[in-house]
């Protein structure tokens, strides 16, 4: 019997160890591309992929074939439909080959195809975009980060968290979050007379509208593009990238903390459970420290340390640093490694940040000169997440804001959610660019977005 | 036993009919929103709703509470945290009731709250949009549109698909789809010394960057926002909206067509399984056609009709249209729905639209005239789906191209799908917003996006 098939499907089936199913499928139909192609005159072998799984299938082809020659002579990327045998094969490397009965071409590629079998750089790789993604490396991480976005949907919706497309286009900066883009349909800066008869950027956040929801569905979570037009060309730095921005009602900071370090092991499992050939790797290829360091987070219990704690601890380290250490000061990539990696070694919430070094709308604490914010590190790459509670008291939120010059005009609505049935809540950002670094272990921003966007850099 | 829980744990719990669970749960705390409060001097009934449920929970409080006057005093928009004893009561209208032995407020809420226990317009909600998901409408209508969201994503991932962040901001402007927004850090319009050092604006279709994900993955879905700068104020037009853009390879117009038909069907079901108290809302409030179309097309095959047929059955039509009708045109509301509505009584794919009102990237017929796209008109609404098969043949999509005028520099990645290892492949477009209103009857795309972009309006 003729079945068509995917990659994917052949290797459960090889794998299952379930004989009954692959009596019934004697004869399976593949279509794909090929990654490599060798004969030697009378037999030939073609690694097949077709995008549904990572490994590739072998299929076996002789000179029976009828097209023996053209076969023979197709190069990597060609696109094909091919027939044939399927025989477990449970001494070999791959569980199964297909002895082939028929090969029909689908889609020439000829020699000049950009990409072939060897290593390319990361570099090169960047500006062929569209076709990275059929390379090994780069078909992992985009399945990785299709599979760590499902992760966070089912996290959030399995307990009942509502979804919320925060406006891209907004009139607010939020929190005045560094330099924004500007959105417009005229060429002079005349924003009265423009679109939306104001001037309107890319958001940098959705957090604000998020508190709005969730002062009515309870929990809430924001999954969709933000935007930051700051010139710089680092590793970590993107023009566009995804935040997850959950924010839930009732709570304080120990919920916050709670929420993250569960969703944290959540993805993380998730993950694993369902890349385990992309994590395999991952580990070889890329970062060979990723897989112990992944079971260790969902092993570990997060520690929770006050800022002024932490302080203590790097005053009081023999190692140097590049930027020297006091209290008030923001915290650099520097010390928020060493404190996970040398002091806890393993993550760690730091909390209670100095009110100075952080936004307005975070909660005040007794003590006047810290907010109940908290930043998650973890070893390998410091910060990644950051969260707060946020300041339900009208009276100090808008004190607050006088200080730190952020005007009420605009952001009446947002000190609505405090007049009307206000009540303690609390949220945190997740940079998912960030996350899906750390869980592949990939070290460069642009290689875990499908076509980044960076100063000067605009292709496709 | 004191336990915490949310309303719709409790409903979940009065309406499974297990009294063991109740029988455990004697006391109950709940946190949530003051919907309603009356009361007679002695004895009181409160409405809360938390967020996690459409329906309330009534509480009763009696003179015996300590803080009875001030209880009795709380208006509509409170928030309370309440602790009280579960009773069951199956006779009355709802399923539970709380008796309550402790309230402790939150967020008191004043007389100005602008969402008083009346009907309010849409047109007013729109100005409140910061506080209207705490109204019932909107409170359905955002939860429908979460659990949608997530319907997408399981029909789409279940089946192997990767979900592709397409990027927004980009360079090109896909099928020349009407006008764009400019992003920009100048207000000069001089682009080469802007950000990305040439002209950047948001994108109207992820389309072109699926179809190089589909030929690394085989079946690949975009789900994000997109953007037009159109100057037009009607019920249907926002300047920013969600699409799902799914692509597959190795399909042509018929795998696109059951791909869209098992899509609807699964998410319809998904919605009605999963908002069943929003749906029975809709339905009484909104639009009480509603069920009776939505469980029809579960039920309907849909039916798939050439537009020259199409044409026949408009020039029989004894209904006067306002716009005259011939082959070659496009086809508007009043005749798609007519199409479906009188001729077919139900869904229907039109396919194999003339050429010149379609886009290039569609294939080209046989006949030379058509293109084998296929849009879905469902009753009551018309357009809901545009799909087609892409043109994977280079000679021909190069001559479409120079036909209609699109330049093939800045789109030479795009030909190169086809250079290397091209495939046959289709997809389609689904207008999230569009989706929203079909299934939950609401008439206005502003009423069914948390925040609308539309000319002139930018608030929140």
């Amino acid at each position: 019997m003729l079945t068509f098939m995917t990659v994917r499907e052949l290797y459960e089936m090889a794998c299952s160890g379930s004989t009954m199913e692959t009596d019934q499928i004697e004869y399976a139909q593949l279509q794909g591309w090929v990654r490599t192609n060798r004969n030697n005159g009378s037999i030939g072998f073609i690694e097949l992929n077709d995008g549904t799984y990572f490994r590739n299938a072998q299929l076996v082809y002789s000179s029976d074939l009828a097209n023996f020659q053209d076969v023979s002579k197709y190069l990597t990327g060609t696109a094909l439909t091919v027939t044939g045998k399927v025989v477990l094969t449970p001494q070999a490397k791959q569980p199964f080959e297909l002895q082939v009965t028929e090969v029909i071409l689908e889609g020439a590629c000829d020699n000049s195809y950009p990409l072939q079998k060897k290593r390319h750089s990361f570099e090169y790789l960047r500006e062929i975009g569209h076709l990275r993604p059929r390379s090994n490396t780069f078909n992992a991480v985009f399945r990785v980060r299709s599979v760590l976005a499902m992760a966070i949907h089912e996290f959030f919706q399995d307990q009942g968290f509502v979804y919320v497309n925060a406006p891209i286009i907004t009139g607010n900066d939020a929190e005045g979050a560094g330099e924004v883009f500007t959105v417009t349909t005229r060429e002079d800066g005349n924003y009265e007379e423009d679109f939306f008869g104001k001037k309107a950027n890319l958001t940098v956040s959705g957090q604000l509208q998020a508190e709005a929801f969730a002062m009515a569905f309870r929990d809430v979570y924001t999954f969709g593009p933000t935007f930051r037009a700051e010139n710089s060309n680092t590793t970590t730095h993107a023009s566009e990238f995804w935040m997850v921005e959950p924010e839930i009602a009732f709570a304080d900071l120990e919920d916050d903390m709670d929420l993250i370090e569960d969703m944290i092991k959540y993805c993380i499992q998730y993950v694993m459970d369902n890349c385990p050939e992309e994590m395999k790797f991952f580990n070889q290829f890329i970062d060979n420290t990723l897989l112990d360091r992944l079971n260790h987070v969902l092993n570990s219990e997060f520690v929770r340390m006050p800022y002024t704690e932490a302080i203590d601890h790097l005053l009081k380290a023999t190692k140097k640093f590049e930027n020297p250490v006091s209290w008030g000061m923001d915290l650099n990539t520097e010390h928020e490694r060493y404190l996970c990696e040398e002091i806890v070694k393993g993550p760690v919430f730091l909390i209670d940040y100095p009110k100075d070094i952080k936004a307005f709308y975070m909660r005040i604490n007794a003590d006047g000169k810290t907010v109940a914010a908290c930043d998650l590190l973890v070893p390998a790459v410091g910060e990644l997440v950051g969260g707060s509670q946020r300041e339900e008291r009208l009276d100090v939120l808008q004190n607050r804001m006088k200080e730190m010059g952020v005007h009420e005009e605009g952001l009446q609505w947002y000190l609505d959610l405090r007049r009307y049935g206000g009540c303690q809540h609390a949220g945190f950002g997740l940079g998912f660019e960030r996350f899906i670094m750390y869980v592949t272990g990939m070290q460069n921003i642009r290689d875990v977005i499908p076509f980044a966007r960076t100063p000067k850099n605009l292709l496709f």
